[in-house]
Formats: C-alpha cells, sequence, structure tokens
C-alpha cells in the first residue's frame, strides 16, 4: 500500500514539496489555505464572490506530471495576462477555475475537474469550503485583517504577532479532515508561519484532527525569518507557535544546513529585512533531518507579479528524497 | 471518400449550418471571419492586439460534440463572466484563445489545441492571419469603419452600402485557400451579408479561389433583412450582391418558406426595423431549395449579452439535411 502523505499549507514552500513527493509511489492529499487575500487572489474574492483559486491552482499544477501532454496546459493554467484592462495581471487558471466553478455549479467538482484535465498525481482538497479572512493581533493594540495587510505591513514589521484567527471562524472541508485523520505522514512548510501555514491550522477541526492522528508530523523550516511575522524568530519559536496551535508536538523538523550565498542574503537584509533563521531545536526532543535542501537555481522576481516571491528556495527533490527516506523507514 | 463541404462565414446562421452538417459524414472546413470588431471581439483586438476570436470560437463549438466528456468543456467556452470588473461580459472560450495562442506563440497552434481538446469534426480555419477593419462606404459619401458601426449605424439605416472593402487589404490563409479549391461544395450564409459573408470573401484571394473551384456554390438566403445593411434587399439583390464579389455565379439557393410567427414579425418590425425577405429568385438560373428550414426553438436575448441577436433562426437539423440530400447525388 502507498503511504499516505497529507501536505498543508500554500505558498511556494508547499509546492516544492508537492513537486518533489509527485515522483514517488505515494498516495498524496494536499490541502490548501482557503483565506489568501493576497493579489490577485484578493481581486477574485472582491470581484467574483469566490473562494480564493491561487493556492488550489498551484497545488494543482504541483501535482501535475511535468512532460507529455500536459505540458502546455500548465503553461496556459500558469499563463499571467500582460494586457488587456481589467485581465493584466490574472492568472489564466484562477480564470479557469472562476469560470469553471460557476459552470459546473460548485468549487469542489471544478477543482476535480481540473485535476482530471491536468492528470494530477494525488488530489488537492481546499481546507474549507467557505469564505473567510485571517486576522492577526500584534503588541501595542494593533489588529490587521487580511493576508494582505500582514505579508506587506505598515506598522513596524518587527513587532510580534500575539493572536491569530480566522473571521468568521469556518468549519473545514469533511474530506480534508478525513484525509488528516488516515494520514501516514502530515508534512507542514516550509512557508510563511502566519499567513500561509496557521491559516490552514486554524481552519475548524484541523489542529484537533493532526492530534488525534498517529501520523508523524513534519515541520519544514523556512530558510528566511519573514519582516512582519517571523522577524527574530529562531527555529524553535517556529516549532512552538505550530505546536500551540496543533496542540500536540511535531515529530521531525528538517532543517537547510547548505550555506546561504552572500550575493542573495545581502539583498534580503537590505530590501526585505530578511534573514536566516537560527538552528536552537532540541536534538532531543525532535527528529532532526540536516541536510543540504537548498535549489541551485536562482529566482528573479516576475515583473509583471506584484506580489514578493521567495528568490532563495529549498530544492524539491532534494526534499522528498529525505522524506521519502524516512516515510520508508 | 467523405465530401468536402467549406462553409465560409461567421455569425449564428453559419454555426447552426456547421451544427447540423457535423453529423454526416462529411469532411468540414469551416472558414471564419477575422474582421469582427463587435462587443468582446472589439474588446479583445484592443486589449490584446489579437485577432478577434469570438467566430473561431463559436465555429469550434459548433464542430464539438454535443454528448460525452465535452458537454461542459462547451458550456465553459460558452461561460461569459458575469462579475469581475474587466471581464463581465468576456466569454471565457476567448479568453482561454488568447491565452493559448500567447503560450504557444501562434494564433493557429491555439485553435488546433483547441479543437483537438474539444474533438471537434472537422477543422476551423481563419480566414487571414492578419488584423484588418471592415470599411463600407454609403450613398451620400458616409464611411464607416468596422462592423459594429455597421451593425449599429448611427446614420439613416436605409441607405444602400455603395462598396465595402478591407483596410489594410490582407492576404488569406493559404490552409484557407487549399480548402476552397479542394472543396465538394462550399457553403455561405445565412448570415449578415456585408458584416459576415462580405469579410471573407473580401480577403485576398478567396474569391479567386472560389471562383476557380469546380465545387457547387451554396447560398442560404437569410431569413430577415438587416436595417443599415440589407434594407429592402430582395432574394436576387442579395444574391447579386454576393456574386459580384465572387465574380462567378452561385449554383444552389437555399429558402425557407415556413411562415414566420406574426409575433416576431411585429417584434422585429418595431425594434430591429426588420422585415421578410421577398423571394424573387428566377427559377432557372439556380437550383432553388424551398422548404421549412425555420427553427421550432424561440430565442430570447442574453441580458449580459450587448449585442444583437437573431430571434428567429434557421434550423441546424433542416438545413443539414436538405445540404445532404442534394451533396449525395
Amino acid at each position: 500500500m502507498a503511504k499516505k502523505v497529507v501536505v498543508l499549507g500554500g505558498g511556494t514552500g508547499t509546492f516544492a514539496v508537492l513537486s518533489g513527493l509527485k515522483k514517488y509511489p505515494l498516495d498524496i492529499t494536499a490541502i490548501v489555505t482557503m483565506a489568501d487575500s493576497g493579489g490577485s487572489a484578493r481581486k477574485e474574492r472582491d470581484e467574483f464572490g469566490m473562494l480564493p483559486v491561487s493556492d488550489v491552482r498551484k497545488a494543482l499544477l504541483a501535482l501535475s506530471p511535468e512532460d507529455g501532454d500536459g505540458g502546455f496546459l500548465r503553461d496556459l493554467f500558469n499563463y499571467r495576462f500582460s494586457e488587456g484592462v481589467g485581465v493584466e495581471g490574472t492568472t489564466f487558471g484562477n480564470l479557469f477555475l472562476v469560470a469553471l466553478s460557476n459552470v459546473l455549479g460548485s468549487q469542489e467538482k471544478a477543482i476535480e475537474e481540473a485535476a482530471r484535465i491536468l492528470q494530477i498525481k494525488g488530489r488537492v482538497l481546499p481546507v474549507a469550503m467557505e469564505e473567510t479572512n485571517l486576522v492577526a493581533e500584534y503588541d501595542e493594540g494593533i489588529t490587521v485583517v487580511g493576508e494582505h495587510g500582514i505579508d506587506e505591513p505598515r506598522h513596524d514589521g518587527r513587532l510580534a504577532i500575539r493572536r491569530v484567527y480566522l473571521l468568521p471562524q469556518v468549519p473545514a472541508n469533511p474530506k480534508a479532515i478525513a484525509a488528516i485523520k488516515e494520514a501516514d505522514a502530515i508534512i507542514i512548510g516550509p512557508g510563511d508561519l502566519y499567513t500561509s501555514l496557521l491559516p490552514t491550522l486554524l481552519v475548524g477541526g484541523v489542529s484537533e484532527a493532526v492530534r488525534d492522528s498517529k501520523s508523524s508530523k513534519f515541520f519544514i523550516l523556512n530558510l528566511m525569518s519573514r519582516y512582519g511575522q517571523t522577524h527574530g524568530f529562531t527555529a524553535s519559536r517556529h516549532a512552538s507557535v505550530l505546536e500551540e496551535h496543533l496542540q500536540s508536538p511535531l515529530t521531525h523538523i528538517l532543517v537547510n544546513t547548505a550555506e546561504l550565498p552572500l550575493e542573495i542574503l545581502q539583498y534580503y537584509a537590505t530590501s526585505e529585512k530578511s534573514f536566516p533563521i537560527e538552528n536552537d531545536l532540541p536534538e532531543d526532543r525532535y527528529e532532526l533531518v540536516t541536510g543540504d535542501f537548498l535549489s541551485g537555481r536562482t529566482f528573479r522576481p516576475d515583473p509583471s507579479d506584484k506580489l514578493k516571491r521567495s528568490l532563495l528556495r529549498h530544492d524539491p527533490e532534494k526534499l522528498a528524497k529525505a522524506l521519502v527516506e524516512i516515510l520508508e523507514n
């Protein structure tokens, strides 16, 4: 029987994990955040009254085969309109999911059909079927609503987030809960702690299901801190924020130990106020998996893309290899 | 060998012909106009710098199977966004063709891939690969550029069009010319004489290819005159305008003889200034094919659609049956 792996989250880190894992004989379920109000996701919500579909689209693409007939479909799904008032900056795959949801009368069916067309390996499940917003409360009494406002803070980004919650609180997609309960392994991260990882765990019933599941619980530590979210956080503070929300301990933590290129570190420090995360994890508490998990590719920002994207990323193949070695033992 | 049938034009009439013919074992090529500047086609041209794709989309749908897996793809292609600033009123299939053209770097390849995805019967060829505009010169020295301005005239719509031409003149798609030359039958209409039928025939090389082809040349007469284009035109005036542009005679003309519903005639007369076309065709000059070609369905305008659409239409099955009977003899 193929091992059942659930990947929780959203953002580029989660998609690196999915892209790597799809090449192994695993039963993969991606459970993606539905509280994304950044960039074009915010636009879709405002204009279509739809759940945000960007993370769904990216998860579908991460799990789709990279060769064969699907090749141009992947490019098409990722195509971002560069001209045209109104659609400028909108990704074709998002419009596809919006149109298909309306045609089929259900976002769930639309995701299933898109999965079929893209011939994906595994499943993609939205963590919730209802719209919600992420709210963050900071020190000094500041409250921010929406992922976008947390990602690009107007306040002092060194302020720590005291509490995050969903408004309104929404129940989890029952299929997502079932997948978590049956999982052999649950993988969280890498990804922005407060805007990609916690929004999934905060959905009603998810943290309880993770807690009650007998699976291994993996956390893949981010490479860099994020100004406005995790400024000054060490590795163990990342882990303890997650464990507090999960009400249960993580079992495995993957930490990259390959050196980060100095030039890129300087760019991050000056333009993003972002720094490498200090590894202070106690060796007796977790299975610590260290190694070179760094992608050799250099990522450049897409000029038509108004969101900030990671320049330093995890390598899908290296991560998947390390994860599968543990899963097989 | 399946008979080679070329259908020339654009608009709802041509699509009725294609929808009916696809059910017979014929080798069908739809050659569609590329000078459509009405409604969302105009928007695509203005915003994407693309050839107008609405007629391509409609021809693809007309030739796609109506049952099986393709069912929801047809609905998706026809889906018109009803919300969303910018995409409101835009048809999904048009955005699909625009995105796919950009991804594949060629509109021709995009049409081929869309044809494959929709599993169409036959082929759809744009009549030209370059952008052009339809220009109409009326009596009293009025000149109008663009199909839209001809369809919804600001001048006295009873004025006759003296001359139409393309600006710039563009050469035909060589594949379209080849298909015309090899055709056993060429079918023109039904459709707006000046804005759907002639724009195809005016493309450089098309009328010469039709003239030189040994095929039968069918014209399916419209049901109603069109204010601003063919106000007061009899059937023979329609035919002679076509023959003048083709520089060759038509061989067969199909004329509906079923009675038009009085209520709809009254609507057309008052709101569209549109009237039934008098049949004054000489019986010795054409194979006249008369009969009930009228659709029993009543068509209502789509409120999200800013273009005028025909309420009275030809019936795809009745037209196809009559055409195939002639082709088989």
